[in-house]
């Protein structure tokens, strides 16, 4: 496969753009910008620091997926105090696994920052989790341990990990609410959109429409986080129905 | 095979003479000696905790081990800005390999402080890396971030971190010291003991006698870096002799 050596995807046109948009992300002002740019820098573009060194996300995506894991270790530390060495190991491989960090990346629209010689069209899904994990390296670098563990308790823990949901113990609300609505053969929809308001942190809300009426509105900071709030609630208004069926 | 109850290598009689172990140890003051009771706790106490969760040091060696290579991690991101991905990959599997923790909780003496079912003599090599990594995990509990990057960096990678020797550039000075050694058929001995002296870390010393002659002396945080130290400085005393052979 041959590529132009045009630039895809390159950052938006000025630092002030890339900052906001950092910014927003992050939920605080990246310090050292540099380092936020390289998390977002394919090896494609081929470019080399002032030493001659490769100038990749792909240093970062190693610091980022190690704090990660150290982080989310420490989540499952305290919060399942029963669980045994193994139990943990098990359950953090669920929190990090690949799919569910490409998820994060894409919730998070990580993409569009990607500097490459490759054209968008091209990546594979893993684009999304690299560039997640190097973001997280960046932070690191940038802010120190205490910011990572703030932005992964914002953009990981709070909105995807939940235990019981993770144990399988219980199945997702929102697969609960379309089983339902297949099975009386009511239409249903989820409208999501950007709805981030006054928060510094990006923000989704969703509207679940089932049989013409919105039954649920509910707003997160990732899209499955609010489809599942939505979801919770409008299963609380059906469930009388629902077990009576 | 079968134990008795005997409960054998018990933490030193008194919480005073344990706090004073672990200070020596750490570097610090440890603020919540329990947690690091629990990482010297062997499963064969089958000790448990109020809520009926077993407690032993297998959930503070998980998260001990993930912080460990999460500073390590970011040691070689600093220290090589020109590997790769996979040689920073390859790089922290030597540094945090079994067989080096191990070396590293035996230097440190950890084992005196295991509590345990079991005989000390039955325990196998890995007993010595796994409390070492329990330990560091009870430090990122007890306080902090910060404190586990100070007692890596004092414990790990000062005294053991050789970019140049794990990349296998540069043999021990150690081993070029005995090879000569054994080609003069000359006599030789290094002498290690415990020298903390006034220091909060503990130290060791190290005498290295060539042919009835003490050629240099030594002091480091571990045992292997004492010899390591006086070796190089023996060799470069005898570096015109080595040449002219």
């Amino acid at each position: 496969m041959k590529f132009t050596s045009k630039i895809f995807n390159s950052h938006p046109s000025s630092d002030g753009d890339f900052f906001l948009g950092m910014k927003k992300i992050l939920g605080f002002k990246p310090k050292n910008l540099e380092i936020y740019k390289k998390a977002f820098l394919h090896r494609s573009v081929n470019k080399k620091d002032a030493d001659g060194n490769p100038m990749n996300y792909e240093r970062l995506e190693f610091l980022g997926d190690s704090m990660l894991g150290t982080i989310i270790s420490k989540h499952l530390y305290n919060e399942v105090p029963e669980g045994d060495e193994g139990y943990l190991t098990k359950m953090r491989s669920k929190v990090v696994s690949r799919k569910h960090l490409n998820e994060l990346g894409k919730d998070l629209g990580l993409l569009r920052f990607v500097e490459s010689r490759i054209p968008k069209t091209h990546f594979g899904e893993n684009i999304h989790g690299n560039v997640f994990e190097a973001l997280i390296g960046a932070i690191y670098l940038d802010r120190g341990y205490a910011y990572c563990e703030k932005f992964i308790n914002e953009r990981v823990i709070e909105p995807y990990v939940d235990i019981e949901q993770l144990e399988g113990k219980v199945i997702s609300y929102k697969s609960l609410v379309i089983e339902w609505c297949q099975k009386q053969k009511t239409p249903f929809s989820y409208n999501v959109y950007e709805d981030t308001g006054n928060d510094e942190l990006k923000h989704f809300a969703v509207k679940l429409t089932i049989g013409g009426r919105i039954l649920a509105k509910a707003r997160a900071t990732s899209k499955k986080k609010a489809e599942e709030k939505a979801s919770k609630r409008a299963y609380f208004a059906l469930q009388n129905r629902m077990e009576n069926q």
